[in-house]
């Protein structure tokens, strides 16, 4: 393709508003947005299918700025493309409750896909969009209906590769041979400590070709229109490997600082702006100036892409009527509704059932959904026969060439890579058509919670099947045993914490997980066996908290979590036999859920006029919220075999019987004793 | 070297010591100690210096094993070569109270260097020992004293290499030239999911070349000694890069089941082991059976060990005399002991003084220190602008033949790395003269939380320098604003969270986090200016709480950190002036220091009788620990100049105001009104 005039102009139009925006903000990053306009300019007029006018269209090429700080190149592109954001937007670029965050939101501006800017996050969710567009093709499409067929490209630049996240992802890309993942690396030889050459110095390629990446070179990103053009059209004919195009640049291109460090994050002064205009053919004395020609040109382009998605909206009514079921299937996941009556197949369990560890409750729930919800797509990182996350006859997400599974599979081998599983399971709700769930130890989501906040603030529907959630793993010791990480999930906003007590509160939690579509949840399983409860049942479960043993006048209320309820149940039995206390039990198994349900519900299970326990095998903080004192583990645990491991800790009968009373004795001389569930004002939200 | 059946025997009882052991726990993984059996037979023997008897040798090789879960073969090492582990502590594998917890843990077992388990870990720690021996080397070492020269020697598996983390620090070895560190790699082809064909396709070799590693390939790990040994040989004669020897071995080799991931982490059978035992010629019938040949064949190994301590001895007793200014120095840092009257050194502030930003008050400090206490090396991940870490006459630790520091340099250019920085640092502590410290915003902590659990649980004297810590850092907005993070770092044991408020607060963190030889402190910092309070004092602050306005008759205790102290304290006279309403004020910049006050103090500072109100624009989670009612953020945050983003959330003297009434007014009807000081019991420690 060729070049000319205009596309200088587009691109140093590109260049311009987005100094303007940063210096109009006095906050932000000019560099990022000035070296890689050109590449935008040519990806997004000559490769890119999109339709401004409908963000959400299933078929549209991903972006991803996986260089987060760089957004103004972006909120400028989704500008000059005529998506809903104004020149007024850009003009209020970093400032409160604006569409043009300082970092890009998914949720907050249109045509933003995934929230980055914590480095590589961008990265491992493009890998996980890609992995999305190969399976939602590999389960839809049919001779003549190529209804799913966009690529994902990505930019990033040399903070996303020097963090791990981006290894565990661009590892996994390649052995998964993501020929629709196409990766644009800004080689500028700058981060924010300088040149490059004092931190970062592999040979990039190189180590993309041990992934298995297609890998090139484009030498002139400034300027060479035709080679970054022709480095596209290449990577688009590599249909059996991800692609790195690594784009040498020069930062902050046109400034009288460009290729330093000190145009990354700060705004350029005034005459900076001024000369870049006057050696761009610009007004200097104009600010937030597009001329005429360029919004004619993108608005080609977006016509463009507005009539794609027309084609194919036609394809799709085509395709609804040849292939009515898979037509009616993806109607139903692009409406995010889930399959009717869904909820009929969760199990329930009486009391008099066998106890089974959480985590096994949790494999019979994702075995009867299996055939039931086709979007559940699962995984575990290294831990299947631990997490017990695979259904039976689950075949695995893989390219065929490995004879061990096919892009339709539903379950991805994430390897030992939990932050890099966690991100790309954003990237796979992000795409529209998938549910994601995944697997490892609680403790080592902690590794994941760069993404798991990002889950949050996307509001992705990502669930975290976290096994082996407390000391009561038993022998594998302190090193695997949680004891902050709850406390960490529960004060993530946007973020659900389950830990269900049995087989019932079990189901309520993958329940209220799949139905609730904007937030994500970490369900924090048992690795022993669990004991069925008399009173737990899904209706009750699914309010976040219920009581699990009422007793009249009673005299303390022990409050719990998963493993720990069925042990006060038998303390109350204990205090009553041995000292004549009387007691009841709550089950909180979601606070987040609990907290939501109307004051008076909350009052009834956690009611005035008696003291609270709280008893988690865990840290005590944030349990104050909740009671009056707190039964806890404020240390790390020990290694040996489980029962031996709460022994030592008291967490028996007795030793919560012990506590028990000392609450009831210390909580005598106050009235009126409030519940906790009273305050004096509410929260922001 | 010539290797025979002696070898041969001792590797065979290594497996089966290993075996039986797991066997005996009914817990653990024997498969990698079976496969690794023969590369520690030679490693231990041939090539590495250690003195079983005094595992603080200074200029012994380190060895580390990132795959801890085979830890059994690290423990059949020690117990071997006549580390304080007996045979009785081996049958105690994985049981409550024993030196031989289900994974190694260093501040439980002699001869552990570090604590690994979670995987990736111990290859960082291990890159962290290797800069701290070609740091110190680079101090202390003169002609014809070779005073430190030891190596690092690292196993690791598949798990390891697939973790990200892992993937940061051989980046940053390779960047380092670190010739010192020799890693081995467990090339087994299998992890838990089963082959590594599933998920694990990379050309691991040409990935390290692209770090800048020396690569060897041993195709036989199970029973060519001697290219095991020769390729530790070649390895040692590299000096200017890292090396990783790929191994190529057998998991659990000698059971039925070798070469399968069903031998990874579950005990053999007694069948197997039968068998295993009659293969190796071992009796069948006996267990813990140790051929006395092994016994004296390891002792010699450990007396030329502790010979050559002692003529290291010698050499440093005459190093002392001819360069006593250094020999004093480093006899110094083996004691642990920071140089006397360093504290002085410390900056003190008047409330006369302006306001500083946090950081700005930790660079201050950390400037001051530079030439004070030769053993503190920092860092930053890449924002060294921004974290200010970094001492005006610093040498950057690097490869001279870099061009940009050397060898002797105190100042480490992680680049954007934060988990691989953490680990780092964890290693840097273990080496045992240094006292590492390093920078990252306060949100990206929580990428390295793998690793800072571990300085936790391992008792590592760390800091992390975390600036940005709120939403005070404004514009970036809610992708860097930290709501989760104290509460999490709050809630993991053996940890200080610091959050001064102003400069004596911050000398005070630093003061606490420098004579705190076994706990890491995170140090949360502003971007934004502080004001001097009136009352902060050096000493009031090292207590972790203090009154910093005390108002007689007041009403409500306001309890504050970091930024908003200052506006509690300008909430004061606010609440007199337009309420006629009397409040004071807590500073309580840590937590955990305060916790282990004398309960007197703490109830002086918390008294009994009037409400306390939190203030902390983060999560209230855990603040109902010191406070009656919370005033917090539990939602995220947003983008903006930081003044607008407090005035939206109401941080200011009015929305503090407007709480504290409440507050007041809801407690009224409640007697005694007691300050939750007071507890029912006491927590286990
Ligand atoms: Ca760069
Ligand atoms: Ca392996």
């Amino acid at each position: 393709m060729s070049y000319g005039e205009l596309d200088n102009l587009c691109i140093n139009t590109i260049r311009v508003l987005s100094a303007d925006a940063v210096a109009n903000a006095n906050s932000g990053h000019p560099g990022a947005p000035m070296g890689m306009a050109p590449v935008s300019h040519v990806l997004f007029n000559r490769f890119m299918r999109f339709n401004p006018k409908n963000p959400d269209w299933i078929n549209r090429d991903r972006f991803v700025l996986s260089n987060g700080h760089g957004c103004m190149l972006q909120y400028s592109l989704l500008h000059l493309f005529g998506y809903d954001l104004s020149l007024d937007d850009l003009k209020h670029f970093r400032q409160v409750g604006s569409k043009t965050p300082g970092h890009p939101e998914a949720a907050d501006t249109p045509g933003i896909e995934v929230t980055t800017g914590p480095l590589g996050q961008g990265f491992a969710n493009a890998v996980g969009l890609a992995i999305a567009q190969a399976h939602t093709a590999a389960i839809y499409n049919k001779p003549g209906y190529d209804l799913v067929d966009n690529y994902t490209y990505m930019f990033f630049g040399d903070g996303c590769l020097m963090e791990g996240i981006a290894s565990e992802a661009a590892s996994t890309a390649g052995h998964l041979q993501l020929g629709n993942l196409i990766g644009i690396y800004d080689d500028n030889h700058i981060s924010i400590d300088g040149n490059t050459n004092c931190a970062f110095t592999e040979d990039v390629l190189k180590r993309f070709e041990s992934y298995g990446w297609h890998c090139i070179h484009v030498t002139d990103g400034d300027n060479d229109l035709s080679a970054i053009d022709a480095a596209i059209a290449e990577a688009k004919t590599v249909k059996d490997k991800p692609t790195i195009i690594k784009l040498t640049t020069t930062i902050g291109y046109g400034s009288k600082l460009q290729g330093t460090h000190e145009v990354h994050g700060s705004p350029l002064k005034a005459d900076d702006i001024k000369s870049i205009k006057e050696k761009f053919g610009f007004d200097p004395e104009k600010k937030f100036d597009v001329p005429s020609a360029v919004y004619e040109h993108y608005g080609e382009t977006a016509a463009k892409g507005a009539a794609a998605e027309e084609e194919w909206n036609q394809l799709f009514a085509k395709y609804q009527k040849e292939y009515p079921e898979e037509g009616k299937d993806l109607a139903r996941r692009l409406a995010g509704k889930l399959p009717e009556g869904w909820e009929k197949a969760l199990p329930t369990y009486k009391s008099t059932d066998p106890a089974i560890a959480s985590r096994k409750l949790s494999e019979t729930i994702l075995q009867k959904l299996y055939p039931i919800i086709p979007e559940l797509v699962g995984g575990s990182a290294d831990l299947t026969g631990s997490n017990l996350t695979r259904a039976k006859e689950a075949v695995d997400f893989q390219p065929p060439s490995t004879g061990l599974g096919d892009w339709s599979g539903r379950y991805i081998r994430y390897g030992v890579r939990e932050h890099g599983m966690a991100a790309i399971m954003n990237g796979l709700a992000a795409y529209g058509t998938i549910i994601p769930y995944g697997g490892t130890f609680l403790n080592f989501v902690s590794y994941a919670a760069g993404a798991l906040r990002l889950s949050a603030l996307s509001h992705h529907r990502v669930i975290y099947v976290s096994t082996h959630d407390s000391i009561g793993l038993g022998e594998d010791g302190p090193t695997h045993q949680p004891i902050e990480t709850l406390a960490h999930f529960r004060a993530l906003p946007n973020c659900m914490v389950w830990r269900p007590a049995d087989g019932n509160e079990t189901s309520a939690a993958y329940y209220i997980a799949l139905i609730s579509k904007h937030t994500p949840s970490v369900i924090a399983l048992s690795r022993q066996n669990l004991p069925q409860l008399e009173n737990s049942t899904i209706e009750r479960a699914i309010k976040g908290g219920y009581v699990a043993v009422e007793s009249e006048g009673a005299q303390v209320t022990l409050i719990s979590t998963g493993s720990e309820v069925g042990i006060c149940i038998d303390a109350v039995k204990y205090l009553k036999e041995k000292h004549n206390v009387v007691a009841r039990v709550v089950s909180l198994p979601c606070w987040e859920v609990f907290d939501a349900q109307p004051k008076e519900y909350k009052l009834s299970v956690l009611p005035d006029g008696i003291p609270i326990l709280s008893v988690e095998v865990m840290t005590t903080l944030g349990w104050e919220k909740y009671s009056h004192e707190q039964f806890g583990l404020n240390r790390f645990g020990a290694s040996g075999p489980y029962k031996d491991v709460y022994a030592k800790f008291e967490f028996t009968p007795e030793g919560i019987s012990k506590r028990a009373i000392a609450t009831i004795e210390f909580w005598k001389e106050v009235t009126p004793i409030r519940s906790p569930i009273n305050r004096a004002f509410a929260q922001l939200i």
